[in-house]
């Protein structure tokens, strides 16, 4: 087996970046995660074989699904291999000798400043959109502003060795984002899995029901479904489905082949452990 | 009744935003278009009878659903009276002396320069992000950027008094977004019309499939399905259905008085005429 060590995880973002912290968590921290500047990237780098593996959020607790990556799972092939959550904590972080009262702005990437909107409203600053939230910490510290704070992980100022003045400043502190780890090999046949598919409907009445009924009648459990444009025809969707089991699972088979008769298009993103299973053994190479 | 010439619509962005145009589509050019600064603002103004209707995107056919109205709509009291669909043509506006070969960036809201980045990105110009499409326009006058162009709407470059180099630059020219038309008095019944509902159900793998069963059973077709999170519990939706029918048609009447037993709750947020149908008649008051 590989040494993990040389194990590098694609990433979108900054060091420190959220989804950083999720590939940590999923890969441990011998891994070399490494930053990209766009899901596209991500996606990318897996695909030509540059990188092993790749970690994207899909669907924050609080905002919903993360529609580009959802249209990126579809235009490419590759297999989601394992799930990540990772609870969001947004820390206000500063240079080390700004002080709270002497900050009029803080900086962060849109979603973040909109999710602690209620705390820096409150204090009278004004907000300034970036590209990401690890980016306003460096951004912060390059520009050497005193007047500045940045909302960003615990792990972004850290890297940046910047001070943390409070922690889960968020509105609704129970925020959570599902990561998926993405990869060109297979994860083998494990249990307490789940399957995520894409499926192409001909019209949406009779379609979702004659689909959702397979698994209704089959006994399995649907733990998310998303629907996508399918950018050729307006109104058209395309539907992404969750649910519990192994592609491989005699039951789950018997479904899947029938959506192949019912549905123009059937696509297998892959069978992999629930988020709450936490040990990884991917496949050896 | 009241002369249109008073009735005031409220639309998120600047004059010259694509929701301006679809509003004027909907009501005729008598009307007072009233800008607000966000989707919210749009949501307060009508809940507070300052102004009479509000004009919102739903959907898009390349990008999809619009997240924060689907939840505005479930946190406000408003009815949804009628739907408008606007063929979204970006072009590309300049200051008057500006010529194609000056051009060295192009600014316009981050969506409107990801549909359109074909166009720019082979002509090897910048992008700069704003935020909306008509403000673009209006700050490439402002600081007479001769170097610069704009994305947005032909009516934007209009109001501005700026030029047009290109129409329809963008990558897919199938691009249309539906409109919903909310205000706090109903529409009276009519025919060719659909219906938009929200309901919560306890977890998905039952209460969808029972819910979609009833408007099976029912001969009712749908023709969207949306799914929000709660935002009280990870990983637990609100979903939002449109369809076709009145909700005081007997057959929808009947399914919707199941699911008031079934669901944990359910929302009616209107009947209205289908887009297609383009006559508009709102209660008079």
């Amino acid at each position: 087996m590989k040494p993990t060590g040389n194990r590098q995880v694609a990433f979108q973002g900054e060091r420190g970046a959220f989804s950083e912290g999720a590939l940590l968590r999923f890969f441990g921290s011998s891994v070399n995660p490494m930053p990209c500047r766009s899901f596209s990237e991500v996606f990318e780098k897996v695909e030509v074989n540059q990188l092993e593996f790749g970690v994207v959020p899909i669907e924050n607790s609080i905002e919903g699904s993360v529609n580009q990556v959802y249209d990126l799972l579809l235009e490419h092939d590759l297999l989601v291999c394992g799930e990540v959550v990772e609870k969001i904590v947004h820390c206000l972080v500063v240079n080390p000798s700004t002080e709270l009262k002497s900050i009029k702005t803080v900086c962060s990437h849109p979603q973040a400043l909109a999710q602690c909107r209620d705390f820096w409203d409150s204090l009278g600053w004004d907000a300034v959109s970036t590209f990401d939230t690890a980016g306003a910490v460096r951004q912060l510290k390059e520009t050497r502003n005193l007047e500045g704070a940045a909302i960003a992980s615990e792990q972004a100022a850290e890297i940046h060795k910047m001070k943390i003045l409070a922690r889960n400043i968020a509105d609704n502190p129970e925020n959570f984002t599902r990561f998926l780890v993405l990869s060109k090999t297979d994860v083998p046949f494990r249990t307490d899995t789940k399957t995520s598919i894409i499926f192409s409907a001909r019209h949406i009445p009779g379609a979702l029901y004659d689909v959702l009924k397979e698994f209704a009648e089959g006994e399995i459990n649907l733990t998310k479904i998303e629907s996508r444009p399918t950018k050729k025809e307006p109104w058209k969707y395309n539907f992404y489905l969750d649910f519990e089991g192994h592609r491989e699972d005699p039951k789950c088979l018997e479904v899947l082949k029938k959506l192949e008769r019912k549905c123009t298009m059937v696509k297998l993103l892959g069978s992999y452990s629930k988020a709450d299973a936490r040990e990884f053994h991917p496949t050896q190479s």
